[in-house]
Formats: structure tokens, sequence, C-alpha cells
């Protein structure tokens, strides 16, 4: 354990140290990649089965699963992913490669016709809005961008987004049409929401009538430990406190089997799920249903999908393990830097003084060291603290993951030192 | 060959057999499809090596392919595509399972986002419109209904949509916004659209600067004969008379392998793929590479397509040949009934006197044969002239597919000859 550093000849020796360990840092000339939550070679080698030819290319129902039909998607392959998604498995539709597809494809829907609940199309209103909860997911932030959507940030707490403002914004402002959610092992913070948290998402009122949880269950069986996280059954919430066409719930296996050639999932209640169709079916006539009898073959049944993830936990936990012992190492008790711990997904949280994310990324990026940019977590790429980097640990090998977290803290303990230094001078 | 009858007595005659065969046929209780222009449980059988587990995973340039990325699409696959569907390989994109969903997302993506060449975004302008040459493809039609686009019909000839009409419409309304077409082996009329009329497409004057021509390549490679049928290069013709952007081009594999697991392809100028991908890459981190590669491994090459057709043609020319023939036994000379005789693609068109089509339709569902929908050939479902059937008749097993071709035939002698009388009466 380090012990922080308080007079400023102490500051001046470590930021010295610092600088020079960056410099020998600089002059290895690594090449290492931190930014995506991407699955490992290894993790990919667990899903190769995936790739063997069905004995048969009939589903269970007789359909010849070569030709055109079947919008919802393979019963056999929804009825795998209902249980850990909790959508019943005649309101879980399952499509193609991408769930971040199926997240665009609802704006669009929302925007160019008429939702459940909704007075007029999305396009008609002034001003639409979406809640935000910090730090959260680029690509959400990225869709609504993209689509004009305001974005309004939202606190995230250890029990999920701050409801006290959640409920408040909501009540007071029609414009306000959703919410981005990650609500199990979130993107990047690795919270898991409380049942209260999804409870009050389910039960409070909202000033617009068409008001959509955008429940993103990317980590729904990605656990690191043996104690599965159990989230509460945000459908049900919703029909029980009377807002049934509140959730739109999203999933994939795109982290489960391959990222390049998956499967993702619809869910939500009867109105939408009719909805949803009448939208797809003037789009296709049906999805890829080889590849989804494929996941079938492959995984078999709920229980087959828990334990080919306890596989990928055992690859991935090592490095989740490996990033939080080198940053205990490195910067515990120096005051420079905090960190998550998460006990499932696909991040950790690296939390800098503020003012500090950007230069720390800057600098290990003149080391060879790729980052996710600083900001990311935040809509438009700005976090207004500057202060939050996201750490994505699966894709390297435990080496040079080892490597580049070094690197990091070495990043962290020089920038952090300056702007101490900084400020006591300043 | 038959001779028309003519007098009272004889069509009197002609009704009452046509009455009593028919009355035969719905006492057989059959129960057979032409509805829809699927492949043959056959037709799917010739790509099962599809299934065949690839001997590698990674692309000819060592990526990954399980992994995420690649938003283009494979290049090894798009290659093998590019000569056929007339695209250069970098602008040709490989994506998912259907090209319906690109030509949807096209116009999702003009209406939400600013085309190359477009002043505003379309769901900003008062009303758009899109010409449809009629008889044409459903699908399209329910696009553009889907979305309020007002559809306005040009009549098709023998080297496709009438260029005079088409000319005169997009060069004084700047609301018409793009055109439908199927160049080679029309839907359903098989027409293989002239070079002067591929010419006139890409050369006209056109009211809106963003004008688009959405060029549905659907039976590029699908010849029913040796004798393939070449259309002129749009995109090359496009870019010669000043309309770079102009073109839109559309194909899948859903009728070369498997309908339900093939790839789709959109190809068009430098502007529009770099337009396309910015509105892509927000909605997919990558299509699904793996069955990309499988379509590689399989096809080969631009030769083995072609090769792969053949074997296609060799199962279907004999059902076209068959409703020829029996068309022709059963209802040439009697002067009730026309149809094409298409050189390649997946559908006859077969005419009947004006009115008759929903009459005949509903007595063929009498019969057990399920025919399309007469009008589904036209916006709105409303084909002015009541007098267009597309018959599919790729699907069925040749025996049963001559058994619904006899009992159409026997169908629109009932209902043309009652036609005739009532007219003679009326």
């Amino acid at each position: 354990m380090n012990a922080p550093a308080s007079t400023i000849e102490e500051l001046t020796a470590q930021r010295d140290r610092a600088s020079q360990d960056h410099a020998a840092l600089v002059a290895r000339g690594l090449k290492l990649d931190l930014t995506r939550g991407k699955p490992s070679p290894r993790q990919l080698d667990l899903s190769n089965g995936l790739v063997d030819a069905p004995d048969s290319l009939t589903s269970a129902d007789g359909t010849d699963l070569r030709n055109y039909g079947g919008l919802q998607g393979l019963p056999e392959l929804r009825a795998i992913f209902s249980e850990e998604l909790q959508v019943p498995v005649e309101q879980l539709l399952a499509a193609g490669n991408s769930s971040l597809e199926l997240m665009h494809d609802a704006l669009v829907f929302a925007q160019l016709g008429t939702l459940p609940g909704s007075q007029r199309r999305w396009v008609e209103e002034p001003e639409i809005a979406f809640l935000c909860p910090v730090p959260g997911y680029d690509r959400h932030f990225a869709l609504c961008e993209r689509f004009g959507i305001k974005m309004i940030q939202v606190p995230m707490t250890a029990d999920g987004p701050d409801m006290d403002v959640v409920e408040r914004l909501v009540a007071e402002d029609p414009k306000i049409k959703g919410i981005w959610c990650v609500p199990k092992y979130s993107n990047p913070d690795g919270t898991v929401y409380s049942d209260e948290t999804v409870r009050r998402l389910a039960a409070m009122r909202t000033a617009a009538p068409d008001f959509r949880i955008f429940w993103d269950n990317a980590y729904a069986v990605h656990h690191l430990t043996d104690e599965a996280a159990e989230i509460a059954d945000l459908l049900a919430l919703c029909a029980e406190h009377g807002n049934p066409d509140r959730a739109f719930v999203f999933g994939s296996t795109s982290k489960i089997t391959f990222a390049g050639g998956g499967v993702a999932f619809f869910g939500s209640s009867p109105a939408n799920v009719e909805w949803w169709l009448s939208c797809t079916a003037k789009r296709s006539i049906g999805p890829d249903k080889i590849n989804q009898l494929r996941h079938v073959r492959f995984l078999r049944d709920a229980d087959g999908l828990r334990e080919h993830m306890r596989q990928h936990a055992a690859l991935i936990r090592p490095k989740f393990d490996a990033v939080d012992k080198i940053l205990t190492d490195e910067l515990g008790g120096t005051g420079l830097a905090s960190w998550t711990k998460p006990a499932g997904g696909y991040f950790i949280s690296l939390q800098v003084p503020e003012g500090c994310a950007r230069a720390v990324v800057a600098k290990a990026k003149e080391a060879g060291i790729a980052l996710t940019p600083a900001g990311a977590t935040h809509p438009y790429g700005d976090d207004p603290t500057d202060s939050v980097i996201r750490i994505a640990p699966t894709f390297p090998d435990q080496a040079e993951l080892e490597e580049a977290i070094t690197g990091l803290a070495t990043c962290v303990r020089l920038v952090g030192t300056e702007k101490l230094l900084a400020d006591r001078q300043g």
C-alpha cells in the first residue's frame, strides 16, 4: 500500500519518478488496446462448436428453416433465453446479429410510426429527450445524438440511477420519452440495479404517456463469480403497476457466442410486441433462422447457457482480478484514483482526480496504450468532471493486460501528481 | 389450341362446362399454394453445403471473423458478387439476411438524416412521392405505404418503365424523390430493362436534387435459360451523365442459397456509401461475418455462383415450362387470358379480362388453390383494371404445380366466360 504524498517536495519527487517511469514506458513502444468490450480469442474458442453443421435444418414444429418466414424467431431459441432475460417466450423475439440494431430500430419505429400510447409520431414532437444515467454506454448516447434526441444526465448511485432525480424529471416533463438502462453489471460501473430501483422505474408517474425504458440487459448472464446477481422482473412490475407497455427489453449473444455472428433479442408487453412485429413485417420476411438453430444446438437449454457462461467467467475473472491487484499495488492509498470491482459484465470504471481523465488517456496513448476516449461514458463525449476512464480488460491476453494496466497506473500517477502540484502551487 | 366462343349459345355451353369443372375441382379438396416467390426444398438442398463448418474462421486479411467489426462486410464475398451486381467491390457492402431490410433502412436514413444532395431530411418535406412502375412488387409498395410516401403509378412496357412518362414526371415535380425498379426479370412481368431505358434513367433531369433510383436487382443471376440477360451498368451510366449519387443498388442471396439464412448487398456511389456507413455505424458494430464466410467457402467465386445458378435453373425451368404449356392447352386461343414467358426471375404474370382477377383468385381459393391477392401487383393493393394475377411457380413440386395451374385455368375459363356472357347480355 502506498501513502499519499503531502508536501510539495514529496509531490515533486513523486512527479519526477512518474515522469521517468512514463518516459521508460514510451520507450518500450507498446501497442496495447483496452478500448472496447470485446471477447478475447480464447473466449471465442469456447463457441467454435457453433459452426458445426446442425444435424437437421428444420425446427421442432417441422418448419424448413432454410426458407423465408418466421419473423418472431425460432421458438426453441427464445425458450432458452426467456428465463434469464425475464421475458415470457411468447413476448420474446429473436432477431439478427446485434441488439444495438434493435435499439436503433425501436427509436426509428417510434419516430416514424405511432407507439402504443403515443399521441403522435415522435418526429412530430417539437423536441424529445431521453434520460441518460452517467456514466453510461457511448453507443446509446450516439443513437440519441444521431436522431437529435436531447440527452439529460442522471447520476448513477450504487443502486442504479438516482431515482429521486428520475422520478422528478419524468413527472414534470412530457418531452422525456425514455431512459437508457443497463440494469445488470452496468457499463461501465458494473452496478446492479436494486429491486427498489426497478420497482420505482416500473411504478413512477410519467408526464409522457408513451414513456419507454430501454432496458439493455446486455450482461444478463455475464457473472464473474459463482454468485449470479439477480434483478427484479421489470416487465412483470410494469404490468403490476399499471404501466404494461413501459419496458423494451434487449439482449444478445454477442458476448456469449460470437460477437460477429450471434443473435439479438427483443422482449416487451403483448401490445408492444404486436406493434414491433407490425413494423418489422414491412422490413423483413424473417431473420437468419439457421444461425438461430445453430445457437439452439450449441447451447441446448438454459442450463447449457449458464454452464457456457461459467467457462467465460473462468477466462476473464483472472483479468478483472489482475486489474484490481495492479491498481491496488500501484495506486492504492495514493488518493489519486478509485475504481470499481464489478461482479460481472465487461468493464471496470476508473475514477481519477477531476480534470485528469483526458490527460491520462493522452499520456497512455503516447505510450502505445489505447483507451476508450475520456468522456465516452457521457452524452456528447463530454464528462463535465473529466474524471471517468472505462477499462475494458477482456480482449488482451493476460500478460498484455497486466502490462497495459501497469502503464495506465503510471500515467495516472504522472497526471494526478502534476494536478496536485499545480493545485498546490496555483 | 382452343377457339374463342362467340355466340351466346357457345358461351353458355362454355360457362356450363367450366362451372362443372370448377365444382369437380372444389370437390377434390386441394391445398396448393402459389402465393409467394419461394425456393422449393429441392432448390434449398442445392445449398446444404453452406452449413458445413468452414476450415478457418479468419478472413483473407487475417481478421478474426468471430469478433466485432467489419461494417462493410467481408471483402471476399463482395468480390464474388461485384461483377453480377455491377458495383465495384469498394462500393459494395455485404450485410445481413435480407435486402428488403436495406431498402427499408435506405428510406429510414433518408427520412431521419440528410442524403447527399438533399436540402433537408425527408420527414421535413410536406410530402414526398415515389414512382411505382406497375405491375410491380408488393413489398416495395408496402414500404411506401408504411412511411406515407405517395405512390405514383407508371406503366411498364416491354423495355421497362414507360420512360416518356417517367421523364416528364420527375422533371416537373420535386416531390418525386425516387423510383422502384426491378431491372432484370422484373417482378411480376419478367421484363428486362433495355439499355436505352437504363441510360434514360441515369441521364434524365429530375426536379428533386436528391432523387434516387431504388435498383432492386433481385434476380441478377436468376436465369432460366443459357442466355443470361445482361442489363446496362446503371452506376456507371449515372456517373457518366453527371448524376453519380442517383442509384441505390440492392441484391441478396435469398434465392441463391437460403432465403432464411443468406446475405444482402448494398451498392452505390462513393458518396452514398460513405453516407450509408455513417448511418449504419450508429446502428451496428458489424454484420454476421461468419455467415458471409460460409457463402465465400460455398460459392468460391463468380464462376461458382453462376454454376450454382445453373443448378437452380435446371430445377425451376420445367416448372415455368409446365405453366406455359398448361395455360396454352387450357386457355390458348380462347381470348380469355395472356401471360408472360420470362427468361428468368421467379414469376409469371397472367392477364385476364378486365374486372376478373379478383373473382378468379376467389374461385381458386374455393378450390383450395392459394394465389397472391389480385391487386398485390399495384400500390395500395388496388389494380384499377383488376386484370393481373401473379403466378409464383417455384415452390410447389412439379405435380402440385401442374394441378394448381390446371385448376387456375378452370377458374379463368369460368370467370372469363361469365364476364363475356354478362357483357353480351348487359
